[in-house]
């Protein structure tokens, strides 16, 4: 495994073996977990190389968001991508001088005024400017995202399809824990009995996909069934919302012909915790 | 000679080829002149393939502007490409949906809010975007444009720089008729009188082009005399202005340390025309 710090330096490790190999690309702000090993499995198994990219991108965090305090731990993430057989990790300081880049990406208000993008404005278009960069540095042939950051990969789909970049977007399935709660690597700020907590979160979608498979189309009883659920462990969420899962309008009710897809957003003790489960409505 | 009608077939035909092959790009709106057919000849002589693209861009013409009677020539372009040994002609309907794409590109207002961009607001958003996503279909490893559009060149070397893409772009110097007129395709709305006047602002320019290489340092005479001979042409200008050719900035004073250009914009009858050249100081 070869660690590049620069993006001169990655575009010439890569740059013989592209000619004839495929490459699979992880961006990661690091803190590695069993959902980062996941998508690096994916990738694994989709082409000849993979490079993993840990890079904190200061374009995504608000001004009052945990940039300063998100964690790093490099030593242990790359001992972790040495052992899932990583190729190259791409590990630069900085992506852009100290004014940011001059040229930026904005994502259409449709994808970023709802769900996590409501509470965090120019979070996404910090999000798509820097994967966008970090494509442009890599060139791979397919980059994987997980589901859990569903909203992340529905802006991100948009750019490649939208920007007509040649890079196949790759979906990996949330990760989760025995008890269902989803991976991330702010669980670590989890309390014990906030970590008891946390659970009602994944139970409540798990609710409403089943309510849904049962046949209940009404948005409402399905938001109130989550609702109780997470009241009952004592969170109130920041969202609970039902969505197309690639336009995020708005479900006014289930139908079986159109795809929907239920979020949450949580704050558990000190951690601000995302989870999404597609609902499946059967009649 | 080629001609591909969409980004699927024109990524098709060039596939294989970019394996062993460099590729040069011109993107272009089309209704080509001897200015286009330099910036052929500066590809051709660059790399081994070249691709025009001829795609008149709504995302770059504002409300009030000439998009519809932007004129439309493709037979006639399409000629000059295959004697000037073009290998490919890119020439989609349209590049995106009915509401545009959902993630666009963003020029920092120090790059836009002066020069031509003060008075089109938004148009390098859509010069940028549609640049990018020419770039990331046809994949050039040259992308040539022309230095009359100065401040498009501008704004699109730093897209490239700052989201790293892998793409060269080299600027052509302006071709000019032999009375300096710069070409344009707006020249075609020039009656006689017009054609007459117009030779004005190449004048101008060169005439701070001689102040400054004898010594003339103050901006504002520098300017002053460039206004006389462009009012005694009866042209008031839209602008007039010397400013660092990267940063865009103002500059306040000439200074044979620090580069400089001269930019003039002015509508002669119907045609609102531009042009620009270097300033030095010679002391």
């Amino acid at each position: 495994m070869r660690v590049a710090h620069s993006a001169d330096e990655i575009r010439r490790q890569l740059q013989s073996l592209r000619k004839s190999q495929s490459i699979a690309f992880v961006p990661t702000m690091g803190c590695l977990h069993d959902g980062h090993l996941s998508l690096i499995r994916k990738a694994k198994a989709l082409a000849d190389i993979v490079v993993v990219s840990i890079y904190v991108n200061p374009l995504q965090f608000g001004a009052n968001e945990d940039l300063d305090k998100y964690p790093r731990t490099f030593e242990a993430d790359a001992k972790l991508c040495a052992e899932a057989g990583v190729d190259f990790i791409f590990h630069p300081s900085t992506l852009y001088g100290k004014n940011g880049p001059a040229i930026t990406l904005q994502a259409a208000a449709s994808l970023c005024d709802c769900l996590c993008g409501a509470s965090r404005p120019g979070h996404f278009d910090g999000v798509v400017t820097v994967v966008n960069i970090l494509f442009n540095i890599v060139q791979p042939d397919i980059a994987v995202f997980g589901e859990k950051d569903w909203q992340q990969l529905t802006v991100i789909r948009r750019m490649v399809s939208d920007l007509h970049m040649p890079v196949e977007v790759v979906a990996a399935e949330t990760i989760r824990e025995k008890d269902g709660l989803a991976m991330s690597s702010r669980n670590r700020y989890l309390t014990a009995d906030d970590r008891t907590a946390a659970i009602a979160i994944s139970q409540a979608l798990r609710s409403m996909q089943r309510l849904a498979a049962s046949g209940e189309s009404d948005i409402d009883t399905l938001k109130q069934e989550a609702l109780t659920i997470l009241a009952n462990a004592g969170i109130t969420p920041e969202y609970l919302d039902i969505r197309h899962p690639a336009s995020l309008k708005n479900r006014r009710k289930l139908n079986s012909l159109r795809p929907a897809r239920a979020f949450i957003a949580a704050r558990v003790g000190t951690a601000r915790l995302i989870d999404n489960m597609p609902l499946e409505l059967t009649q």
